[in-house]
C-alpha cells in the first residue's frame, strides 16, 4: 500500500471511533470515557456484547451492527480476536484499526509473531492500516481526538510526535506541558507492525498544523526509509530525537518492550546529525530541546546577560552556562556608565551575571538591569535565573517574588531579545501541599507558563538546550520564524 | 585565637542570643521570631532603641543593658557600626558576633575593606569570634537554634554542612529535604572574615552528632590550611565538596558575591580528590550524593537489578544506568526457573530491567521478582524505577500505585540489599495543586521518604551519585556502619 499525501488524516481526524470490549468495568472502557470528557466531536460507538450502554453511548454486539460508517477502530482485547475483528472492520468500511493490544511478538513467543504475520496479511488484503500491537494510540490536541491514556491539556500547539513507547508518550505530554510545551498531535504506535515511525515523520513534515518533530524510537525496521524520511522532515522542520535502547542493557530492553532491534547509540546519534536532526540523550534533554526550539526565534550569538539571585546561584549558574559554550561578557562601557548615574553606591559591584538580591534601595531594580540588557547590541540572549532563596516571612516573600516576576515579564513582552527563565524543579510531598511557600513557587511556575516565557529547571538544562539551537541555526543557516 | 577542640560549640550551642536591630517590622526581627517559632530552649534578647518588646521578647536599647550574660549577638545593622557594637560585646563577654551585615569587601570598595581589617583586629583583641560579613548565619536542628532564614524541619540527622553563601544553604535545606536529607548543623559563613571553612571542617570532623560533611566554598583565603582540613576530615568520614566560580564567569561571580578569590576548577577537582573527598560538579549532584552517603552501606559492587515501568522507561533508565557503570546483568538462571514456574505464561519475557507493567495476572507480583533479586548474590544493589505513566483513572491509577509501593516497602523493610528508588521530580504550577494525579505523586514521594529509602528524580542522577559512592569505598576500602 502506498502512503498518499495527507493519507494519515484518517488516523488523526476521523470522524467515528469504535472500540472494541469497552465496557464501564475495564479499562477499554476508559477509551470511551476519554473521548467523552475530552470533547471529541465525531461518533463514538461502544462494542459490548452485554451491555446496552456505555458511558452514556448506545453499544453495539459487533462492529457490522453499527447502523453509521466507521473511520477508525480500537482494539482492546485478546491481540488473538484481531483476525475476526479485521473482517467485521473491512465489511465496514474501516480506514485504520489501532491495536491497543499486546503481549504480541515483543514476547519472543514463535505462535505471536506468526499471528502478526497474518494480521498484517489480512489488513493489507482488506486495505486497513493498523496502529500497534502494543500501541497507546493516537492524540489531536486540536480535535480532541484521544485514544491514548493521557490527560489531554486544552492548550494545543504545533509540537508533534511519534513515540514508540506509550509510558514515554504519557510522560511526554504530561511532564512537556509542565515545561510549557504546547502539542499538536501524538502517535504512541508501539511494535509499528505497518504503520511505522516513518509513516508519522513524513506526514508530519507535511502537516501545516506541526512546526516542531519529536520522536522517540526503539527500533525501526527499515533504516533506509527512516533515514529518508528524516532528512526530508528536518530540511522542513526541526526534528528532535531520541533513542531509547542506547546500551547493552537498553538494547535488552526495547527488545522485550516492542520487539525492536536497538543499535549502537554511536552510530544512531551520527546518523540522526547527518539527517540534519537533533539528537537528545536523555528524557529531560528531550522534553527542553523542543521547549527551546518552540519558544525561541533562530538565535545565532552566544553572548548572554545573566540576572536573578542570590549570589551563590549565580555563581553555580555562571559556572554552568560557560559549560554550555556561552559567553557571560562583562558589561559593556556605556552600561555601566548608565548604572553609574542611576546606581551611584553600588553600580561597580553589579556584574554579569547581576546579582539582583543587591539592588534593593540602590536606584535601580531587576526590570531597570534587565531592560539595559534588552536594549544593548552586545547581548544576543538574556536569562532570568529567578531567586528562589527569599529569606523572609511569607507577606515579604510574595512581594518581592512578584516583584521580581513582574520586572522580567515587563521586560519579556516588549519583544526586544530572545529569553529564557531559570526555575528549579523538585516535586513534593503531601507535607508541601499546604505550605505557602511551595504554593508560591507553583504560582510562579505558572506565571512564568502563562507569560510564554520558555522556563528550564537548571542553569546547565537550559543553556544546553539553547546552546543546541544555536548551533543548529548556525549550521543550517535557517531563519524560521 | 587558638582553636580548641570542640570550641565551635558557642557558635552551635549557645545558650543566650541578642539580635542587634530587631524590629516586629524589618528583616533582622525575623531572626527574633524564627527562634521562637522553631523553639529554641535558650534566652533571645531584642536590641531596639524605640520598641520595648519585638514578638514577645522584652527588648533592651544596647547589648551593654541586657541583665544576664550573652552568648551569641546577630549583628543586623548597617557593617559600619560593628565597631562600636563589639565594644558592647566585649563589655558583656559575648562569644561570638554573628555579622548578617554584608555590602562589605565584597563590594570591591577601599574603605569597606579596611573596616574588615578593623574589625578583624578589634574582634581578636577582645576575643570575640566572628561569623561573616555577609553571612545569613547558623542552624542546629537538634537543638532548634536558627540564625539563619531557612525553613527549620523538625526531623533532625547526622548531615552537616558549611555553605559560604546563604542563598546555597536556603536551597540546600529546602530541596535537600524534599528528597530525603536529615540535617545536623549548618554554618552559612558568608565571607569568612574570621571563622572560616576550615574552621568549620575541623569540628564538623570531630562532632560525634555529624557523620557526613558538606561543604559549598568559593574560595579560601588559605589553601594549605583548608587541604589539610580537608584530608584530615576525609579521613574520619564523607566529605562531598561543591565549588562556586569554576570558570571564568563563575569567578567574577564570586568575587562580588563573597569577595572569594576562586581558582581553576581542575586544580580544584584534582585537588579536593587527592584529599580524600568527593567533589559534586552541579548542586543537584551536590544532594545527590549526600543522599547516597546518607542512606547507603558501603556498597562495593555494580551488578544491578531493576524493576519498574513502563517500557520506555526502562528503555531509557537501562542506557542511563549502564553509563553511569553500572552492569545490568542478565537474570540469574536459577531465578529464571523460579519464574517459569510460577509465571509460565510470560517468564521468558520477564528481564533486567523488569517492566512490571508486563506482570498483571501473570502469578508474580512487583514484590515477588524485587524479593527474588533481594535474595539473589548475584545483584549487589537494587533499583526500584517507580512507575509513572499508569494511564488509568484516578482510583485505578491510585490502586495501581499504592500496591507497586507497598511492595517495593515491603521487600525494602527487609533490609536485605540496598535499594534506590527513582521517581520524576517536576515542580508544578498552580493548576497542579487540585489535580488528583499530582497530589497522588506528592504522597508517593512522601511514602518514599517515611520509608527511608533514597530517592533520586533520574535514573542519570540516582546512579552517578551510587557510582560515585561505590568508587569511594571501593578506593577507601572503608566499612562505615
Amino acid at each position: 500500500m502506498m502512503m498518499e499525501k495527507n493519507s494519515l488524516d484518517f488516523v488523526f481526524k476521523p470522524e467515528s471511533v469504535a472500540v472494541v470490549g469497552a465496557s464501564e468495568e475495564n479499562w477499554t472502557g476508559e477509551y470511551v470515557q476519554r473521548l467523552v470528557m475530552y470533547g471529541y466531536q465525531g461518533k463514538v460507538y461502544p462494542i459490548n456484547l452485554k451491555q446496552p450502554q456505555v458511558f452514556g453511548y448506545k453499544a453495539y454486539p459487533s462492529i457490522k451492527d453499527i447502523p453509521g460508517t466507521v473511520d477508525y477502530v480500537v482494539q482492546g482485547i485478546g491481540i488473538e480476536r484481531t483476525p475476526d475483528i479485521l473482517k467485521d472492520c473491512a465489511a465496514k468500511g474501516v480506514k485504520v484499526l489501532h491495536l491497543f493490544a499486546g503481549r504480541s511478538s515483543e514476547t519472543g513467543r514463535k505462535e505471536l509473531i506468526d499471528l502478526d504475520h497474518e494480521i498484517l496479511r489480512l489488513a493489507k488484503s482488506y486495505g486497513i492500516r493498523l496502529i500497534g500491537p502494543n500501541s497507546l494510540g493516537i492524540n489531536n490536541f486540536k480535535t480532541r481526538f484521544c485514544t491514548t491514556a493521557h490527560d489531554l491539556p486544552a492548550d494545543f500547539g504545533t509540537v508533534s510526535a511519534a513515540v514508540q513507547s506509550g509510558g514515554n508518550s504519557t510522560d511526554l505530554v504530561r511532564w512537556g506541558v509542565l515545561q510549557g510545551l504546547k502539542f499538536g498531535k501524538i502517535a504512541s504506535y508501539g511494535n509499528a507492525l505497518d504503520l511505522d515511525e516513518s509513516d508519522f515523520i513524513n506526514y508530519y513534515a507535511q502537516d501545516p498544523e506541526t512546526k516542531i518533530i519529536m520522536l522517540y524510537i526503539e527500533g525501526v525496521k527499515d533504516a533506509r526509509k527512516f533515514f529518508s524520511a528524516l532528512k526530508n522532515a528536518s530540511s522542513l522542520k526541526p526534528v528532535i530525537v531520541i533513542k531509547g535502547g542506547k546500551s547493552n542493557a537498553g538494547v535488552k530492553a526495547t527488545a522485550s518492550h516492542t520487539a525492536s532491534v536497538a543499535g549502537s547509540w554511536n552510530i544512531w546519534n551520527t546518523a540522526i546529525r547527518q539527517a540534519g536532526a537533533i539528537p537528545a540523550h536523555y528524557f529531560e534533554e528531550f522534553i527542553d530541546l523542543a521547549v527551546a526550539f518552540y519558544y525561541l526565534p533562530p538565535l545565532k550569538g552566544k553572548r548572554v546577560g545573566i540576572i536573578g539571585g542570590g549570589g551563590g546561584r549565580i555563581a553555580l549558574s555562571a559556572d554552568e552556562c560557560e559549560e554550555s559554550g556561552f559567553d557571560l561578557i562583562s558589561l559593556p562601557e556605556d552600561m555601566r556608565m548608565e548604572l553609574k548615574q542611576k546606581a551611584p553606591a553600588i553600580w561597580d559591584w553589579i556584574g554579569n551575571p547581576t546579582d539582583m538580591t543587591i539592588l534593593g534601595g540602590s536606584g535601580v531594580r531587576n526590570r531597570d538591569v534587565l531592560l539595559m540588557m534588552a536594549k544593548h547590541p552586545d547581548f544576543d540572549f538574556l536569562i532570568v535565573n529567578i531567586t528562589e532563596c527569599w529569606p523572609f516571612k511569607e507577606s515579604t516573600s510574595t512581594f518581592r517574588n512578584n516583584d521580581e516576576i513582574d520586572g522580567y515579564i515587563e521586560v519579556h513582552k516588549m519583544g526586544l531579545k530572545p529569553m529564557i527563565a531559570i526555575f528549579g524543579d523538585r516535586s513534593w510531598g503531601t507535607e508541601q501541599l499546604d505550605n505557602w511557600r511551595f504554593k508560591l513557587f507553583a504560582a510562579t511556575k505558572s506565571r512564568i507558563r502563562d507569560a510564554n516565557i520558555p522556563f528550564f529547571p537548571t542553569m546547565l538544562r537550559g543553556t544546553k538546550a539553547v546552546s543546541e539551537l544555536t548551533n543548529y541555526y548556525n549550521r543550517t543557516g535557517k531563519t524560521r520564524k
